[in-house]
């Protein structure tokens, strides 16, 4: 019996989040946006980091745009920055911080856990946590992916289905099936089933074992990333550059979780939201037919429900309306019925057509 | 046989306005609110008044806490801007201005302008007034005041109700009743009736006329106002001063209109709306379902007809959203349902109680 393999805690903060524009941006993106004072979804899911992995074990991947003020924000030793020089989905991203944690411990475990989702319940995320850590150590290596149990039939969110018992391991499944985003009559059946929950996109596994699955499942990810297992430190950035510009694009659940047979599934029952559009957060942080959320700056309500306000530097007076978002980023506003926020690309990509980059 | 009478236009401009916060203050009244490129509600009014009277003849009414920007804005001769100490409604400014002007010329007839109303046909406004103008220097010098064929069954308007014809003018009524803004339910009957009209606040009259009937129907008015029409242009401010302090507050409706009986009424057949909130000005401009307008700045609608939306110096998007007044005033934003928008007074009142007069 060897020790107790460490556990390590990858953040995944690559993406560009302009789905919380006006607030998110390319240079500001959504892990780094406010959810209550002083706290940022990034600030949370270090918070839940550091209950499960020791320090020293935590690490972030960024991209380039947002290094900076990720480094600030997150305040990790330097070498515990992973900065990706452009992006590449969450298989790469996932392969990267692989080779870079067994290459110091052939041994460790991973955490992967994306920067921009909510998690009220740290307690309970950790005990999770622990019980998937131990499983993905045990005989097999599985690769854990954590399941929500549905509470609506929400079309934003990936779906897995629980396949049998696995063997040894009292609350684990085998993952029948990975789904992607369903449509509504679909989602509606797997919300009302005991055997579909959501994929968090949260997932525990040895660094070596996704490592070997890579280079089965996506090889031309696996070729191009293998360099970075072997690069020292100072060699490290042009590595990342020649790996990057070869390595294609995939989410690691198309490379490698749906076609894998080694993957877990272990179900939670917490609550788990990935915040894909103002009306998620909103939802998250209470707003309710008869109840407005102030996230920042300062709102004089009247007759004004349901709303959810975020200011800058100005007062924003409400009167008379309900289920918007009000969102004063100081160079841009956006005014938004908050059932129509995941359009809020349609904004954007007229931005983007102006060449706007600015507000973008 | 005497001269044609000089008609002498004054306008109006001595409200306070707050109606169109936050674009309106207490500094930036609402004649001075931009309803078009480079155009304000004064600015079209002081056109009005060069339709009708020669140069010279214009007078502007305002509180001393908007002259600097009143005097600017209208670019009129220094002793044709008329300062009033505090505010006293309307029986006081027509007093004021109609001594001053008699002073110069005791047989001038005198058009009353407010400076905040909109009408857009110029050339059927100046026919009209011209008729007024010379029933006004006929025999018995009647009190003319324009009433407005109504549209609808108008809440927030006054109303006039059309005496017999008045003998020796064609189009000329008795006034016989002026009603103050009515319920609902009157308004209804009144809009169904061809003898109700909408009290446009647009009277002439001879200067010597309504101080007549000030002295008849209001002594305490015309006795504060007396000494203006005696000092020199180097006595008016004091004047004004100890006239403004003892002169009550009476609007000219009530003070003269409602108890003379030489009060005239000529139907005019030409568009007029006062301005009396968001709502109003939004259809005044255009505003239909399908349809937004822009006041002023920068808007990227995606599927957000209905709206009326002013911005600053920083982009408003607007997503799927209707009805909605977004005015943007650099230091304060509203989010209006337009069909509220008269109770913008529940922000300000608020504003005031936080003694917040920066936005006030």
């Amino acid at each position: 019996m060897s020790a107790k393999p460490a556990l390590h805690a990858v953040v995944l903060a690559g993406g560009a989040g302009t789905r919380f524009w006006p607030l998110s941006r390319q240079a500001r993106p959504k892990p780094l946006l406010q959810v209550g004072a002083g706290r940022t979804l990034l600030s949370e899911t270090l918070l839940r980091a550091r209950r499960i992995a020791g320090p020293g074990r935590i690490w972030l991947i960024c991209g380039a745009a947002h290094a900076a003020a990720m480094r600030r924000a997150a305040a990790l030793p330097k070498q515990r920055v992973l900065v990706e020089p452009r992006m590449r989905s969450t298989a790469a991203a996932i392969a990267l911080a692989a080779h870079r944690i067994a290459r110091e411990d052939p041994h460790a475990l991973m955490a992967v856990l994306p920067a921009d989702h909510r998690i009220p319940d740290t307690a309970a995320f950790a005990r999770a946590m622990r019980r998937a850590a131990a499983a993905a150590a045990s005989q097999g290596e599985p690769l854990v992916a954590l399941g929500v149990r549905p509470t609506r039939p929400e079309t934003g969110y990936g779906y897995i289905r629980l396949g049998p018992p696995l063997a040894g391991h009292a609350q684990l499944h085998r993952a029948a099936r990975f789904i992607e985003k369903p449509n509504r009559a679909r989602a509606q059946r797997y919300a009302a089933r005991r055997d579909y929950l959501w994929n968090a996109g949260i997932f525990v596994w040895r660094a070596r074992a996704i490592l070997e699955e890579l280079r089965q499942f996506a090889p031309a990810i696996a070729r191009a990333l293998a360099p970075i297992g072997r690069a020292n430190a100072r060699q490290l950035p042009a590595a990342l550059q020649r790996a990057y510009r070869r390595a294609p694009s995939a989410s690691i659940d198309n490379a490698v979780l749906e076609n894998s047979r080694r993957v877990a599934c272990l179900p939670v029952e917490f609550a788990w939201s990935d915040l894909g559009a103002w009306l998620a957060l909103a939802e998250n942080l209470g707003v309710r037919p008869n109840q407005s959320r102030v996230l920042r700056g300062e709102a004089l309500l009247h007759d004004a429900g349901g709303n959810l306000i975020c200011g800058a530097d100005r007062p924003i007076a409400l009167l008379g309306v309900h289920g918007l978002a009000v969102i004063d980023a100081g160079d841009a506003l956006l005014v938004a019925s908050l059932d129509r926020s995941d359009e809020v690309r349609a904004i954007t990509t007229r931005l983007r057509k102006q060449r706007r980059r600015n507000l973008l």
